[in-house]
């Protein structure tokens, strides 16, 4: 058994609205970024979790997304895993 | 000029009381996912920005977290840019 640390990035599906993305997106033009065309505001979680293997945590994580943390009508997510080396 | 998409993290400091976090832990473990030891919630932004460089678009990107993504008090934030290539 290892500790792994997985991060996941849940955003809003390209198609979907992103009100909150807009609203920075007119602050920063108001700051002076003109050059900023969009901007998308998600979610990043990390999660340490036990598990016997790389895959084992990734499988976990992914059905973590599926149950609670994303919402799949709406949001797609992405997962990363690395495994946590004792200092 | 060219265009570039900057993925932002922002994560409270890893001293800072995370209560969002604690509560996707708990309902994790409400789920059966016992191995979860600990979970942090922030936020992502995906920025897409004109610049001349990547170089120019990090820096234009860091000043934007500065004055408007994270709060520095409390907020740690990482920057990954990579350019938009034409389909």
């Amino acid at each position: 058994m290892a500790t792994f640390i997985a991060h996941v990035n849940v955003m809003l599906r390209p198609v979907i609205n992103d009100p909150q993305g807009l609203a920075v997106k007119d602050g920063l033009h108001s700051l002076g970024f003109e050059g900023v065309s969009t901007v998308r505001v998600g979610k990043r979680v990390d999660i340490t979790v036990d598990a016997d293997s790389a895959a084992t945590a990734e499988t976990q994580v992914r059905e973590m997304c599926r149950q609670l943390l994303a919402n799949p009508v709406i949001e797609d997510f992405e997962i990363t895993v690395a495994e946590v080396t004792a200092a």
